[in-house]
């Protein structure tokens, strides 16, 4: 089978939030996730989860910024250098985003969520649920990522 | 700004596995991800995390089964028949995986990472490190999960 060189994707739905100038990195606002209709059947059972896997799509990640592949953590010069794949850095050769979020609420394709991170109008990939296999209970994390932790 | 109805990625890298016949369910095997060797040096710092996220493209899921809205958890007809964004089902209208992987060994372009469920060839689409903030403590999950997790 020859190498897939190229993935092309359709937005399963969209971020919606109540305004466009909210703070999308505050975990404690939230927001909504509408579906496409005609996929609304692929979010039953959904409910039973309290906390889902967001896989979105970072469109307004554009120009000189995006093609990077070292950055300082958050921008912060104290911090090393590091590769962004060692990043959630909005600013890789994807720019997917991954976010674990708290369902509040499903109504038909539409999902009230919290703690998404990503704007108005972001296209979302794909939805999974979380569950105890996705569980490291203490992952090895750098030094750097511990300082920043400590001062945030 | 328009809505982003297509997304168009480039695979930044590729599973590579010892043998086609291995059982990829396996979460003791162990496999490769080599990323494009321009790429190289956005995995600078990662050997520094125990796990990482792999996103990847599960390339090989085609025809009827990849329309699918809804299914019975892992085909078995015992567990009621949900939506396939309440599970990590293959079929899902964009057939994208998402598995927590523990990193064993980085060198250059290539990671030696151990609990990978793709297939050989697979395009792998990002690469994020696990840190404490995605842990989730205790998730609420539904009846069938529970029982799906006792039968094993």
């Amino acid at each position: 089978m020859p190498r897939v060189e190229k993935v092309d994707l359709k937005p399963v739905g969209y971020v919606r939030r109540a305004s466009k100038q909210e703070d999308v990195k505050d975990r404690m606002l939230t927001c909504q996730i509408v579906i496409r209709r005609e996929l609304a059947k692929a979010l039953d059972g959904l409910e039973d989860f309290s906390h889902l896997f967001v896989i979105f799509y970072m469109h307004e990640v554009k120009g000189e910024d995006a093609r990077k592949l070292k950055v300082h953590p958050r921008g912060k010069l104290a911090l090393p250098l590091v590769g962004v794949f060692a990043t959630r850095s909005a600013f890789r050769p994807n720019p997917i985003g991954l976010t674990v979020v708290e369902l509040l609420e499903r109504s038909g394709n539409v999902l009230l969520v919290k703690g998404l991170d990503a704007f108005d109008g972001t296209p979302v990939l794909d939805l999974k649920p979380v569950d105890d296999r996705d569980r490291v209970t203490r992952p090895r994390v750098p030094e750097w990522l511990k300082k920043l932790h400590a001062v945030k």
